[in-house]
């Protein structure tokens, strides 16, 4: 019987052939926690009485929500997770050293990579799909099952197909499909399933858009997003392998039966796809930019960042869009790199000057403003346009604040009139 | 009578010879208000009834502590001196746009200038007299007294005279001649006077020492710190001109008479100083860097920047100690530039290339960990190496946590090994 590219990861690593609806015990390759997350996730370790890690080059942590510390429970947080790498002498410990958000540090550092099994204690865990990896979000004390024993137990899910058709667009990306696909699916509308994307459109999009794509499955309720290994992805690769010195391991590669099966497919029409915003209070509450330009929406901040769209290509567009240009007077424009070297390389491409001109402000790499955390966080009654993935209420502040979810592109145009703008139209 | 630099200031202020002791009434050059202290200023204006500003191109609004917004309180609180900058049409507003540290920022846009009368509802508003001015730190009432009426009252202060004598041997700096004085003086040694920095170790200091020196004036309880225009100061304001194209107006010159009369003179070795540590819990805790280096002391944070020392030679030094090397595992070392030039430049002179390579992560302009703001607070029992001004318990964050003040060249060397560390045994 024909299989999905998850049931094929599965398959691979339990060592059989196992379909969706299964119950399997698998080895992971990379479990991931953060500053939130890791502590109760340690806690439960050292409760289970084991001195050592099953696989400490399997574990990785990487303290990014509240530091540089945001204020004293964040540095006491953090010091948990800190003595603990000190104690296990981590391999995978990232702090202020090298600092970035988990989902854009571990793609570039070659940590994760296609065919593994990652779990993180962190919803948007699923970002790493972009690369052919089944990858999830799951809670502390899973991730403590998984740092003691080098594993977990998983539903293999059933997969909804997304077919996407067409070549994007300018100023249409990732963001705006992985928007429209929520809009469709609804918010529960793929929950525990696994989200394939496939169709002629994968040809045009950038890792930075498969990233993008897959960290927002989770806003649809799913298990994992996924995209199969191709060209793209090969490249990528083998830039990272450079930077680095090499990967963690040799990527596995799998591809979906032509005969696998689906509980559903949804197709999508990129070409005609345009920009599209989710408006408060859900990610699946799309509408175009066209209807938002129509409802003249004013703006106090404009946040470009996060492990969805915090990339060297929002940076750009941004960049292309600011120039010359510049912020309105009764907005902020707060920009977050996802990782010290999307923040160097868009440096050194002139992006940040650029940005900082226009009257931007570049934080270093961290979750920051995105949950709410620092950084960037919204007073009553303001109103946000972000490339983040949740406009959920008060996500990223106030109870009375709004969030529009939007691509860089749309965030960078708004920021110039301080309404909600199309940027074809600029 | 002979009058000091001070004296001259309220002088030429007020249109008749005034001396250390007298209440003047005073027109003000420039009134400063920051995201903490302005909304009690704004209050207060708006309960007089008064509709203008007394002197709008002398009132400077600088949203510096707490934003990008922190937290849902410090949203909220930006937004009262924001509505007011854009009610009034402010010319000197600041915030994400070009953003710095009001004591980096002013002089680095050519608004404050020699001669000058400055209040700012910040207490290291003395930094200003870094170039010849007089300036003072008030409470936000005095402030909007300020708005109000373009002016305020004054007791002239009494000067305290500070020979320094001699050139500073490699990394010693403004920052330890400064601690130096503080220790000779107690935290109360200057209550309500001038200290004026003569001598000619003057010759050798830059803007960045001075600045550094007079922001610490009044951790010595002083009323303000004053140094006499002269090459250095003229080269400065020559580049800030260029920069900004031109002054916000022409710099009044005063130089202390020989006969002027001063409280104290106290002398300062400067040839024979090493680096000073202020060790907790006030700054006039001085030990020499040797002893500190005898004492042992582990840091698990290391902190550059502030309205102190968070200039180019601060990022300069920094990064000439940490090229090639690695911040030490248990340490995380933290620069916050104080204005987007500042990290402009340091970006452009590679030093943070150099800084992040070592391991520190770089922050946008900010007060930020200085005042227990965010980005770098202390968790319980930690220690931190800083460059900022006060070492006050609870300063930094957690009440067990623990600040010693030094130069940025010790600071650096200190996070290489994670101890208190003597840069010139490096």
């Amino acid at each position: 019987m024909g299989q999905t590219i998850t049931e094929k990861i599965f398959s691979e690593h339990v060592g059989r052939e196992v379909y969706a609806g299964e119950i399997v015990r698998s080895p992971i390759d990379m479990v991931i926690g953060n500053d939130i997350t890791t502590p109760i996730s340690i806690r439960a370790f050292e409760e289970s009485g084991r001195e050592k890690l099953a696989n400490p080059e399997g574990f990785a942590i990487v303290l990014d929500h509240f530091i540089p510390a945001k204020d004293i429970a964040s540095a006491n947080q953090a010091k948990i997770s800190r003595d603990f790498a000190m104690k296990h002498d981590l391999k995978y410990f990232f702090d202020e050293k090298d600092m970035g958000i988990e989902h854009a540090l571990l793609p570039e550092k070659g940590l994760v990579l296609p065919g593994d099994v990652i779990i993180g204690a962190d919803s948007h865990t699923c970002t790493h799909g972009g690369l052919g990896a089944f990858s999830t979000g799951m809670g502390s004390t899973d991730i403590s099952f998984g740092m003691i024993t080098g594993g977990n137990w998983f539903k293999v899910p059933e997969s909804i197909k997304v077919v996407m058709t067409g070549k994007p667009s300018q100023y249409v990306s990732g963001k705006d499909i992985i928007l429209e696909v929520i809009r469709q699916l609804g918010v529960d509308g793929a929950l525990y399933q696994a989200l394939e994307f496939t169709g002629d459109t994968v040809q045009y999009l950038s890792m930075d858009d498969r990233f993008s794509i897959c960290n927002m499955a989770i806003e649809a309720g799913a298990k994992n997003g996924i995209f199969a290994y191709d060209e793209t992805t090969e490249a990528f690769l083998k830039e990272v392998s450079e930077n680095n010195g090499g990967l963690r391991a040799e990527p596995k590669i799998h591809y979906s039966d032509e005969d696998a099966k689906y509980t559903r497919i949804i197709e999508i029409d990129v070409d005609k796809l345009e920009p599209v915003i989710a408006y408060p209070f859900l990610p699946d509450n799309g509408h175009s930019v066209s209807q938002a330009v129509e409802d003249n929406i004013r703006v106090d901040q404009v946040f470009i960042g996060s492990c969805t769209n915090g990339r060297l290509s929002d940076f750009k567009v941004a960049a292309e869009i600011l120039k010359d240009k510049k912020v309105a007077r009764h907005v902020r424009l707060i920009l977050t790199p996802g990782t010290q070297k999307i923040l160097r390389d868009a440096t050194k491409l002139g992006y940040i000057d650029t940005l900082v001109d226009a009257g931007g402000v570049v934080s270093n790499p961290t979750c920051g403003a995105c949950l709410g955390g620092y950084m960037g966080i919204l007073g009553d009654n303001e109103v946000c346009i972000s490339t983040t993935n949740r406009n959920f209420v008060g996500r990223m502040g106030s109870r009375s604040s709004k969030i529009y979810l939007a691509n860089s592109a749309v965030a960078a145009a708004s920021a110039i009139s301080g309404y909600i703008t199309d940027p074809r139209s600029l």
